[in-house]
């Protein structure tokens, strides 16, 4: 019989260490953990070599959850001294259960954040210390499923205490995409939900991730004109900030770059 | 008799809604209170008009904590919407008396952040949301004064829940002042004191305060060598995050920029 333990999960990526780049944990070093394929396929997706299911096939290593866990473990052990953080990411890795990974990497005193979209609940993710939510915008070019998310919501309610470490993080382009934001904020800042504004997280997207095109129209060295991607994402957060300060509800709450793109563009691995 | 209430206090700035740059608030819409003077003269202060005895005596409103109030309250209600959230920085806020101001913007429904190097202590401190502490670095060319931050943790010690709402934050910009940070981290993060390593952040000083040179070295325009502060500090961080996240103790906190200096450079006002 195969058991659950023996099921092999596709691993993209081990990185790190680096730094959490936005949400909640903004700035915490972290390694990550980049699980392969995931409901979704968003357009303005940057991972996609881990979303879509060829290149997933090409370049997966395919491991147990203690094979991961071992994975990780040699990883750092390279290093003298570093980060307790490891970072879920994908792909969506809540479409595995990764029970046994998660109580692996407790027992041996990590720290757990994951990223996913809120489609799929699994129970280990009450075992993990950081959870960002990240439902989509229509810039992101995928559906926004509330049905979906009111069930795993709605999970993190019933359990009470463990729902402080959820913050949600929407990706924000344009005014359409404050009005999606605007719209899960409503349904889900409430007590019912027991999330409060300051666990929410607008996050400016990427307008050029990797594979899409490149022509910057407004981030330029202002002495020769070059286009420049951080002084791009510069200009485009200034631009959608007076929107968001006048919004009803969207003024309470954050709203942050995406500082890893600020660092290391599209690069990837870091 | 004089009392508390008719006491007037020097306010140098109101200005927002604008976005929090900095620590375990950065990215919330806030207002901004800048109280006048300061037991500190940092050498790279960011604020000296708010510092200088000279500059605060020829440019602050003296108001009562009403006043300041009332001036904020009129302030806000220009907007349509706005955020709760209003930043008392300086100068040091906390070498006043401040608890009717907090309590009439409590009852008036505000959210309040406040910016301190912890040298003084005051019972209103915790009423308020969130409490940032800035021990001072070697960089900052200031002195640490470990006896007066023991006092001022101390009293959130002993005051149990009110803990959550604080968050040490340190500038540094070099390898020095990351030691200083670390024996601050050593000190203070502990049950005693009640402090976890997540609410201990480092923050990319800004190496061009208002009034200081302005010869920018290394972050300039790639395709015409135009210095740059945004890409300055981009490449600053880089810089430092090694040092960081091999370090047995800073390796597990959250290192993050001044967003706002990317943001607006050494404007005042935003």
């Amino acid at each position: 019989m195969t058991t659950n333990l023996d099921k092999k999960i596709p691993l993209m990526e081990v990185f790190g260490p680096t730094v959490q780049g936005e949400g909640s944990v903004i700035g915490q070093q972290t390694y990550f953990l980049r699980f392969g394929l995931c409901d979704y396929k968003c357009v303005m997706c940057d991972s996609m070599h881990a979303v879509d299911p060829q290149q997933v096939k090409a370049n997966a290593q395919w491991l147990t959850q203690r094979q991961i866990f071992e994975a990780l473990y040699e990883f750092r052990s390279k290093q003298q001294h570093s980060t307790p953080w490891v970072t879920f990411s994908g792909g969506n890795p809540a479409i595995y259960d990764l029970q046994q990974l998660v109580d692996l990497l407790k027992n041996d005193g990590w720290k757990i954040a994951v990223e996913t979209q809120g489609t799929v609940y699994h129970r280990w993710l009450l075992d993990c210390d950081v959870i960002t939510v990240s439902p989509k915008t229509p810039g992101m070019g995928e559906k926004l499923e509330l049905d979906k998310l009111d069930l795993f919501l709605g999970q993190f309610a019933i359990a009470g205490r463990y729902r402080d470490r959820l913050a949600i993080k929407m990706v924000v382009f344009d005014q359409i995409d404050l009005e999606a934001a605007s719209m899960v904020f409503e349904r889900y800042v409430r007590d019912a939900y027991g999330i409060s504004a300051s666990q929410f997280y607008l996050s400016l997207g990427n307008p050029y991730p990797p594979g899409t095109r490149d022509a910057r129209a407004s981030g330029v060295c202002l002495e020769c004109g070059t286009p420049d991607l951080v002084q791009e994402l510069v200009y485009r957060y200034e631009q959608l900030l007076p929107d968001i300060m006048q919004h009803p509800t969207l003024c309470r709450v954050k709203f942050l770059p995406q500082w890893h793109v600020l660092l290391w563009g599209n690069k990837q691995g870091v």
